[in-house]
């Protein structure tokens, strides 16, 4: 059973045709488009993404500066996961009449520091008013041509890996105390991690976890037509195994890697953990099952039915 | 005297640096970025802009695909007055309730019968819940290296021309009739003439009018650091002289030629008229001069104070 969200993604694509001369590569359905420039040495990648008020932060609990922060973090993260370097960030914002210049100053504070850290140049933006602070964010990257790391690559008996312990953000979001807020406020991307794998460990798929475990791993195992056997996985301290199996937001990279590649994975890189949790194999695809018995994907969906 | 919005954008514009490796050759500041990759054989476009439930439309007076319309008209012509031809578009949502799945199928049919005229495919995007409707779409074109249409182009002695008749949206929004109205509702992005002008009239600036002749062509002249001198512009039929020089969301080209190309401009273009309205001359940037008597930037700023 897909989610509304992902339904209405699937009709959206249907109505799409991409003309056999265009430099897309890839569409609609994976973390980032994929543009091929004529005469090019890197393939773009191009990824889009919202951070709207109440839904994905609360001005009450989150510092202008953690806002800007994890609005580039969401693309960043995307472009990690498809083994990309940031070039440039388009930011188009929209600001109630309560988000005065002092707050808006401070939402560009964090976005250009991570802005900075990352290599994505702030190249361009729109601003407008609204009743509701929402901002959207692009973030070009590049990468060495016709390597992007994608959902659909991942093939039976490739091993499943996660990078990092699951279900801190989801925590932080609840206690927002501790480091498990801090987490929340301020995910990293991955984005080393992300060329690490796509370069050394020659990983066959790969997503970022925006929207849970559950859902992610769903959508990775549908994109590649297989199934997933996962154990548990590894939960971020204080967390419970519901957060890290279907909380959002951790901003980890889910890959798969060829089984004859399994020994190369190292226990963890530049301080991040890479935990094995499983493996993919030919079934229904899409279905994930957790210490053999079927897992719902219960992570977020923007337009489920409540 | 700045408007808020371009004060806020100058605000931000300088806090962002361009480091000197990187392939970003125009960033804030033009009505697209511009990226050049390295090895290929053209320049990237980039340009993102937002429409929003009344601001930029009202879900009562505009149908949906009016607004799918609209959203994208808006991205294709920024496209147009740089002179390029579109690649791709990326499209965020942020819907409320009442966008119910009839409406947001009839958003995209609307956006995707011009996207498809255009030669824009839809790769990608993002879906989220808000309680007002927003959308924010960024377009991707191309243009011969080095050969972008910009703002800051125009020299002392350059004529200037703007394309169609102004004020036909601003009526249209008032009366909601005719074909003022039409013209409001469905706004046609006018990329044959962007590359028309660039190729065969060698233009030396351009952008669209968006916000309003006055302001529009402040931004110009600031750009390019001259002053403007112009007679009345072709207004509209029914329109007023306010609402051609103030009104906004015209999407006609505004673009200047060098003196020495004059005579080679055409009184029309596929039907659209090109009426010569002044010139540039040296004078304080942004100065712009309506029949000898100074002009006043009246045209649409999201910020003012109000």
């Amino acid at each position: 059973m897909a989610g509304r969200e992902d339904t209405l993604l699937n009709q959206i694509r249907a109505r799409v045709s991409i003309p056999r001369n265009s430099e897309i590569v890839v569409g609609i359905g994976d973390d980032c488009a994929v543009l091929r420039p004529r005469g090019a040495r890197e393939d773009l990648l191009f990824t889009t993404d919202q951070l709207i008020e109440n839904v994905h932060f609360r001005r009450d609990t989150h510092p202008a500066p953690a806002a800007g922060h994890k609005a580039l973090a969401r693309g960043l993260s995307d472009i990690a996961a498809m083994g990309g370097k940031p070039k440039f960030c388009l930011v188009s914002l929209a600001a109630p009449k309560w988000a005065d210049s002092r707050w808006i100053s401070g939402f560009y504070r964090g976005l250009l520091r991570l802005a900075g850290q990352a290599g994505a140049v702030l190249a361009g933006g729109d601003l407008a008013r609204s009743k509701q602070f929402s901002c959207d964010i692009v973030v070009c990257g590049g990468v060495p041509r016709g390597r992007a790391l994608l959902r659909s690559g991942a093939r039976a008996g490739d091993c499943i890996y996660v990078s990092g312990r699951l279900g801190g953000s989801a925590l932080g979001l609840k206690t927002q105390a501790g480091r498990a807020w801090r987490v929340h406020l301020r995910p990293s991307p991955r984005l080393a991690l992300g060329r690490f794998i796509s370069e050394q460990l020659h990983a066959t798929a790969a997503m970022d976890l925006s929207d849970g475990l559950s859902i992610d791993l769903r959508r990775l195992a549908i994109a590649s037509s297989l199934a997933a056997e996962i154990v548990n996985p590894p939960v971020f301290r204080g967390a419970s195994l519901e957060q890290a199996l279907h909380g959002g937001e951790d901003y980890e990279l889910l890959f798969t890697v060829p089984a004859i590649m399994d020994a190369r994975v190292p226990a963890s890189h530049q301080g991040i953990p890479l935990t094995k949790i499983g493996v993919m194999r030919r079934g229904p695809a899409g279905a994930v099952f957790l210490n053999t018995r079927r897992l719902a994907p219960l992570g977020y969906d923007h337009f489920r039915q409540s």
